[in-house]
């Protein structure tokens, strides 16, 4: 349930009706929207919910039940685009972010030059797994906390703020102390404890859709987190399992626009999972900003066949540097930058 | 295998290495690159295939056997893009032209108004179902030959093209007397006698990818109609069945270029059947266009609420418009018109 | 809607019911429930269905609406189980049977020792293709007519009645002539013009259910043949459209016990294509008489490795003899023969 | 890599060839096979693998490589059925075992309740979830280890063992201290620092196929475990995601011969979540049963409609001792008991 406050609401009103929220048991979220503030109430009380406990209290324009299981994830608890800072930029906001680098933090050298050549591309920030789920006990599982040292080498050269994938809930404070962006892999979309612990952390998190999981899933798992009351999260669009086998996943457009008008959540594209085809990475990533997506996410690589995981899907410095420029026409044709 | 000849071979050359491929049990289809005119050969025959009956003959560069299933809709045999004429225009061109209407022609008037409009928008096409493909019996099964006679008014009055879908081998004799481009539906892909005869009538042919049919098989249903001598083949993306059930079908962005890189063919994306949700048609469109669509077909609908079929699909008359114009802007972004 | 009659309804109270039912534009359709006979009413008409138009009348039980899009299909229209005829056995009955042959008819002598071995092995059936639907123009079609007449031969010489596909509108009347059962494919479930075909023949008809079909779709097929007043239909369910690649297809054996309770049709499972592993076949087969399929159809071979279609799924003779005997224990543990 | 030893090997020879495994920088495992003691190779080392290293040595058969991803969980490793040890019976052995309970431990009472019912129809051990893997974080979420105490209560009382799943790696030990099988869920198959947290302890696990999990990826998520040493692994069959929307998951009946060909560890079948219906678990599990599967995870509840997670797929007790006497009787149809 929401109560929507008038624009002229004065704090007092506002802070009244908090306390009653809290009084009956439930946990308050507040967001801005045009109308006014809004107040959503979450979580389960032996006080039942009732419209009428809200509606005739003084500042309050209106009392209205979210239909939709997600509530802190809807668009009618938080009308507004949702913007997530990243690197002096806003993720969601009206330019086209681009997370670019590598699947994995290889070595030193490695990750620092290829956060110096994305950035010269362009990118916003960069990508780099220092613990990586692999199907297999026998892969390369990443070098771990040096990995993570070397990311942050990385960002201390470029400026470039760091994306890791986090995969243990256990190791969330650590990889929170080198990264700006933790994120959660579509393996553990689903994985929650997971989740609980990325919330507490209050780090911005980049949430993957499960290779299987439906779109009211996907939003969810965000809601998982935006219930520990981190509003920080950027959820991610990568493909997802069909009968089709001539591309690793099938990258779902579709989900794009569906998302974008059910959440208020910053929306990015991984066409590189999505396809898993480096010579058809660039077209995906011109649909998905073309459909809008507020941002990308890319993995490129010095020299893609000799790369320890993903050579398949990851563009070459040349090749990204092509898709940023390809990926800038489309953005500014439907109104955008990038 | 092809034969590729030399770009300065004699025109007796050629119908040397014609005659031989004849006189060896296969039929030889032809096609045009920049390297000098291709043969292949295609169908069964007691003699086997080899290389040296014809790499030694004048005005021959070079034999190579084609390891794809699909022989004719292949780049190996037809390296540049395959253009069909639709209304002074060709489909596989710079210009992305669109096909338009409603899913079923409901009256003379519904279609000629829709088609005014549509064409008023910039539509190249006009669509419309006379014989319409229905999951239950009980549902409207399309005016017929009474429909197929209002498309032919509806394309007098406004000189667009009609395409439609014919279902029954015997009556695509009748769909041609009235249609410029028979549809074949994805419910249909696989109906090989329909193929056949599609091939046979030597129309143009729009081929849509069946529901759970996947890249491969689309380009061997399109090999069915190309090995009956009817090369004016162009296919259709129009979202595959999936678990997701937020939306109809799950476009498959991921085909676009992948077919586009296996395949010669013009490649149309359906975004009314790929989403299913009206509000979400135009941005599908634009991220099939972004990634390389040749062509668009679309549902539009005067009042898509009284639609007698698909009506959660069509878009508005103005919803058409607005498609029209961003389409245009992202087709200039990739280089191309609309 | 269906008008349920007492169990004591008077012919002519059946026969009046029946009259009103057409007058109000409308077929009846009869089936027998232990309650009494149902009269269906299906077809569109100006006149709405009213529940009063026939409630008052004599020898009326009551009257009901049937939610499900299908109707005749139903088990509210028809509560028994429906038997089919075969070989002077009843599909649908105690007894499970068996349909047994190889995927094409390659030669008279391949059929008729095939038919001896399946007879033998206890089959009540024998199934070939004449008319084979391939993913490949160039890939062996079937026999065609000869294949017909070779089934034929067949059936002369072991008594088996003849099951085999027929993929084209236009020949539904010449395998009308050679075959006791008009098989329709997985990738015809939907090509409506060959349902009403085959239900137009009034021939038995063995419809398979589509790779991407929903149970309801295949249940809305079945209605197409219903509806033309052919009430000989088996359903086949053969697998589905998965992501797994381990398999050919994935059996769907929920679909057992749901279509069992949505349907009064019997029900034949296909192991075969449902797996696509010879080796695994006798598992499927198993576990789908155990859920409760009333039929099997077994694709067997002599020499499976030369089979010129699907030889990787077809078990040898061998193989179906154990396969009959280890299905005939677990169709009696579940209170049935075989 | 495997070295197969003779059947007359001593034990010094087999000691001095695990001795040069290690001396490579590999680890051994060792399983028992009709021909003889198997050494398999497992790890990454700079020395590469070498048949020539082990064949000449005495008491050596055959060196033999593994080409399956999965090294330990296959066949070539461990050629016999693998037995895990459960309330004095051993799952994969002749008898098929059957865990039964309640999906979430509600109260003290109704998993005492249950446990008793389940344990008189036959159940080999108790399931019921503590720690509930929830889509809505507002969903109940579970008794936590309160209900692990009111678990192992139950098992006093009636003396089986405890099943129940662990969803923090954090929480293994805890949870170890309680269950006696550990399990795994669907949405946590691939989280890696789970499943080794699962390896480590030794406990017995039962591992569940993930929803979009491929029966390949099951294997190597079982072989993360196995290659901790823990060799006491279940794997389970429990649906996948299709587009099939009649059920709630597609149950791969394929998979059960698919994976007992593939793989030595006992599989179990989930025909509760395979199907989500409570009318048709038991035509489910009868099929699974048929098909080879080892052993039943039954969802069981007092008063299902009631229950407080799952209750549309939770037999009632009577449906529970029915199922458990007709799956007797398809268990001894393929030559068990249960």
């Amino acid at each position: 349930m929401i109560v929507v406050m008038r624009a002229d609401a004065k704090a007092k009103e506002i802070s009244d009706v908090i306390a009653r929220v809290r009084a009956n048991g439930y946990q308050p979220h507040l967001a801005e929207s045009d109308e006014g503030t809004i107040i959503g109430l979450v979580g389960e009380s032996e006080v039942p919910l009732r419209e009428d406990d809200y509606q005739d209290m003084a500042g309050v324009a209106r009392v209205e039940r979210v239909k939709a299981a997600y509530k802190l994830a809807s668009r009618a608890f938080h009308p507004r685009d949702s913007k997530v800072p990243l690197n002096g930029c806003l993720m969601g906001d009206r330019k086209v972010l681009v997370i670019a680098g590598p699947c994995s933090v290889e070595s030193r050298t490695q990750i620092i030059e290829m956060a110096c050549a994305v950035k010269e591309a362009g990118a916003t920030a960069l990508r780099g797994g220092a613990f990586k789920p692999r199907t297999s006990p026998y892969s390369f599982q990443g070098h771990g906390e040096k990995g993570l040292q070397w990311l942050a080498e990385a960002r201390e050269v470029t400026g470039l703020p760091v994306v890791t994938e986090v995969m243990d809930p256990g190791l969330v404070p650590l990889v929170c102390q080198y990264a700006d962006v933790l994120q959660i892999g579509a393996r553990n979309m689903q994985n929650f404890t997971l989740l609980n612990a990325a919330g507490e952390s209050q780090h911005t998190i980049l949430l993957k859709r499960g290779m299987s999981s439906t779109i009211m899933d996907l939003l969810m798992a965000a809601e998982y987190i935006l219930a520990c009351g981190n509003q920080r999260v950027m959820i991610c669009e990568r493909g997802i399992r069909t009968f089709e086998t001539a591309t690793r996943f099938t990258f779902d457009l579709n989900a794009i626009p569906v998302l974008k008008s059910l959440t208020h959540l910053p929306l990015i594209a991984d066409p590189s999972h999505g396809i898993g085809l480096r010579e058809h990475v660039e077209a995906v990533a011109r649909g998905a900003v073309a459909a809008g997506a507020d941002g990308l996410i890319i993995e490129a690589h010095m020299d893609p066949e000799k790369a320890m995981s993903d050579g398949r899907q990851s563009v070459t410095v040349d090749g990204f540097i092509r898709l940023m420029e390809n990926v800038r026409r489309v953005a500014e044709a439907v109104g955008r930058t990038a």
